[in-house]
């Protein structure tokens, strides 16, 4: 379990709405997962359960991800950027994947030719 | 060169500000390297240049990566997720580094015991 100090929980910057922008990473093949938001709670959540809890922006809810689909992220290592306003969370994924769709990651459509 | 279709530009979401963030992947070794926003402009501008372009919300002009540092980022590969709220791009990292303190990436800070 990461404990982070108390120096480096003040060096996030959430924006106006109080929301900072984390990156989850496949920490098994460094793929990139998704992309979601936090708000302090759901950081200080995501730290003390070991698992990835974001802010729901669009249901303006806490969203324990995998709570519905079983697919839950567990949390490996925790970055911050040079700016403090983006994180990066390396994860182990459980289950089909990160994405609603049943994709493993969300990115998994490219630009350029199909 | 990617040459992105119209049904994918069209897919990308952008943000009350006209903005969406994009995640820089390098494309060497999987490490993510920065996240930073760009609008409509600087999207059309990376692909049509091949390399990132980026909107500065703090200079509130375009920003491209590496007129500065040298350290430009030349495109490999471009993904929009799910909701087409969030790109990522895998790219080739010149010189030292994406971040502006001289690291390699900008996620150089990790929560926990250091």
């Amino acid at each position: 379990m990461i404990s982070p100090t108390p120096d480096q929980m003040a060096s996030v910057t959430f924006n106006a709405e109080g929301l900072v922008p984390v990156i989850a990473q496949d920490v098994a093949n460094g793929d990139v997962l998704m992309m979601a938001w936090m708000n302090a709670e759901s950081l200080a959540l995501t730290f003390a359960e070991g698992r990835m809890v974001y802010w729901s922006r669009s249901r303006r809810e806490l969203w324990r991800k995998g709570d519905t689909s079983g697919d839950r992220q567990f949390v490996r290592e925790a970055y911050f950027d040079c700016d403090g306003d983006t994180l990066l969370f390396k994860v182990e994924q459980e289950g089909k994947g990160a994405c609603h769709t049943g994709e493993r990651t969300c990115f998994f459509r490219s630009f350029g030719d199909s």
